[in-house]
């Protein structure tokens, strides 16, 4: 009987598991995931720590039960694989202290990615990243009443809506010059900036020099902080040290993949926030570890176990957050990537309604287009937005990913009803005002 | 000087009047408007009726001073065109009693639509159609307490909505067997249907035989109702009289127009409800009367005299209403619109959550795909749901209107965070469900 051995049982080898599976009925398949936890979502952390929920399941989309009884899949949890023989094709584990070989035919690598650690060690020194842990953090949190946030990206904007939320002092400390500046350009990112300035304390241009007392004392290159404890938010990594030196790595530091997801080993796959990937614009590695992009690598790498040829297409890069009302969107390049890239661009910005000049409970949205210059390919976009974010988010992720131009973009056939936008949406506008020159209604 | 007339100051006819002056800054412009408001929006109607907006000039977009002023169009308002002789490239209006001739070296038709009339004539039988005319039907219908709605098309149920709101007894009398039969298939119009039925009184499957007593008493083929007026909303139909036997007319009844919306004569334009498209999936002649197409034609149509060449690409047939919670859009084709093409169709439709598990206030949100057989294009969606479904219409919009296979469509992008979607956004899970015929998440 053929062998699969899925490492890792987050989004990306939870769904290749399944879809082997599904696809061949008599595989042995086994998966170890290294805490109790499978096919979790860590993307609600932040929300569990505002207290929206308080049952530690519901970060499971299927318990590890679930998977063993319903989809036959052997789902060893709490049990870390500690060693990779690639040449051997087998792993290793530890069970009841002593070593245990498991030998495959197929192998999936889906660990996932870890958060950058800064050199400073303490007890309140907080990393928010699976949701096995955010019992513990969410305690040490809940506990503290002056918390500061190291990190003004993604994970830091929604932690601290989080923690001043929960009646939490937060102090947001930044680097770059602008919040979310590897996602927004400085255009959108100051719009975003001011809001979470206007709601917590916020350090830009500010940087780490260390933290003391275990986590109390943060000492920045321009002052001191006393806090009760401390969140560090500067990022991910791909998590792959199992695999390091037996593999081809990427130049993003993620595991080399294919577009089948298979990684320079025979019969050995990557997905999810492990794998590389190529960007459909610029056609260079790059590296999304984000959610949809892990499920979907991880149904690439799972169809073509199971002997049905899937390709991925590679990603454009969308990612949506939210801040308080702040529903903030990217897909695509920004004009700071693009510029990295040689691509010359044109850009255009729109602040438009959501509604109707008279229909009631109307709010402001801004859309910002990116278009290569010389085809006029929309190339990028940016959201910000209080309600009809995510659609429009994901029209761009397809526009983008297809190489609509900005006319093409324009003539979309949009909807229209009063409660829920204008006769010329924004991104319509914005497209014309790409297209044309020309901005207004 | 060159002399531009346009006949309908809507959202077409004034949107090809201020692009032909963007263009051509010289240029002589007049627009006739046989109403007193311009570039107004019938949209909000029903809105005005429910009574979420008092102010009257809120229809329009801007005024007919803004016009004069701000882009030097001379807007003609209560002046009618009475007769258009295309051969000597006139039209006559009535001025003080008196007709009078203008010359036009190019002529724009926007006339828009006008609604299908029944037979039987009464003061309390009301045809909602122009802004200028709402006040006067807001006051009958807010001074009548027993209301009958014949139609159960998108206008109808948009009506019943605003009665039900401000405390009208409401009957909505529809010849079909579900609500929205000519916007939805069976399966999901059923799902409208239920709701509508919960909120006001649906007679299903009942034809108007006539109306009596000045619009107070309705005779069906099953009954009869007493009521106190009568909204009749069968539908509309292109408002071409006035130059009907000059020029060439499509098999949809609207005015024949190529792709740059010029008409069978020279140098005469039709643009909006006036005008007939192309449909992008069949190929075939069809009338999509709504604001967004009516605008870019208006664009196309001003371009085009300006001498800027554009070309409008065709319609899809993107449609978007709303009743009480339930927002409702749908593009491209239903299946039984395929079926009347013969177009082979597969389908699929996903019930889903617009949150994710752990967020509070999550809606449901359905969504039904439809792609031709072989090719596994996108040719149709359907959507149903409590937020977010404009965004996700507008994408189904785009990737019908470019042709994406369900594959395709399944490995957009697509953004996630916990407080808008859920990881597998349901549009995705539909187009893998139609790729890969399984369901679940
Ligand atoms: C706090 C937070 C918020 C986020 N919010 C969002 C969001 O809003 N939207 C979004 O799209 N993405 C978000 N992300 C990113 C998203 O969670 C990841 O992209 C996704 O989880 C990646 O899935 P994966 O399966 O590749 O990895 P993971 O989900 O990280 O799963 C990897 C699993 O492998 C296990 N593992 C690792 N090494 C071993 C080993 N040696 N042996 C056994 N098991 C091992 C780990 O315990 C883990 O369970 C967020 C991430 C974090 C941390
Ligand atoms: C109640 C109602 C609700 C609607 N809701 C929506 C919606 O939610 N979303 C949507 O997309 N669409 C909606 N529509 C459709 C939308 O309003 C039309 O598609 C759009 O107005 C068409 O624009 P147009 O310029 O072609 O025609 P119109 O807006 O109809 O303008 C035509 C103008 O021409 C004038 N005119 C006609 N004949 C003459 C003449 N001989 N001389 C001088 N002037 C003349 C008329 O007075 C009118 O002002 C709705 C329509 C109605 C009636």
């Amino acid at each position: 009987m053929e062998k699969l051995i899925v490492i890792g049982g987050g989004a990306a080898g939870m769904t290749a598991a399944s879809w082997a599976r599904r696809l061949k009925p008599n595989m042995d398949i086994i998966v170890f995931e290294a805490t109790r936890m499978v096919s979790h979502a860590p993307c609600g952390i932040p929300y569990y720590t505002e207290g929206l929920f308080n049952d530690e399941n519901l970060f499971m989309t299927y318990t590890p039960e679930y998977f063993k009884e319903k989809r036959k899949i052997d789902v060893k949890i709490n049990t870390r694989v500690v060693e990779v023989n690639l040449k051997d094709r087998n792993i290793v584990i530890f069970e009841n202290l002593e070593k245990k070989k498991y030998e495959f035919d197929y192998l999936v690598l889906s660990m996932g990615a870890r958060p950058k650690r800064i050199d400073s060690e303490g007890e309140k020194i907080l990393y928010v990243h699976h949701p096995a842990d955010a019992t513990q953090i969410r305690n040490e949190l809940w506990s503290s009443s002056r918390i500061a946030i190291i990190g003004g990206g993604i994970l830091g904007i929604e932690m601290a809506e989080a923690l001043q939320a929960r009646g939490k002092k937060v102090i947001l400390i930044h680097r770059g010059k602008y919040l979310l500046n590897r996602m927004l350009d400085e255009d959108m990112g100051k719009i975003v900036t001011e809001k979470v300035m206007s709601e917590v304390e916020v350090k830009l241009n500010e940087s780490l020099v260390e933290i003391k007392n275990g986590g109390k004392l943060i000492i920045t290159d321009k002052g001191k902080y006393e806090v009760d404890a401390t969140v560090v938010a500067i990022g991910v990594e791909p998590n792959i040290d199992v695999v390091k030196g037996q593999i081809k790595i990427g130049e993003t530091g993620a595991i080399w993949v294919d577009d089948h997801m298979r990684t320079s080993v025979p019969n050995v796959y990557a997905a999810g926030d492990a794998a590389e990937s190529v960007n459909i614009i610029t056609k260079k590695p790059d590296w999304i570890p984000f959610a949809p992009v892990a499920n979907k690598m991880g149904f690439v790498a799972g169809n073509n176990i199971g002997g049905k040829e899937v390709v991925f297409p590679g990603v454009v890069g969308t990612v949506i957050t939210k801040f308080k009302e702040y529903i903030i969107g990217k897909t695509g390049l920004t004009e700071n990537e693009a510029r990295r890239y040689g691509i010359k661009t044109v850009s255009a910005i729109v602040r438009h309604k959501t509604r109707a000049r008279y229909y009631p409970g109307g709010k402001d949205i801004i859309v910002k287009l990116i278009a290569e210059e010389n085809s006029m390919r929309i190339i990028g976009a940016q959201i910000i937005g209080e309600e009809e974010v995510l659609g429009r988010l994901n029209m761009l992720a397809a526009v983008v990913q297809k190489g609509f131009t900005a006319e093409e973009l324009f003539f979309v056939e949009t909807g229209y009803v009063p409660p829920v936008n204008r006769v010329w949406d924004v991104v319509t506008l914005a497209a014309r005002k790409l297209y044309t020159g020309v901005g207004g209604e």
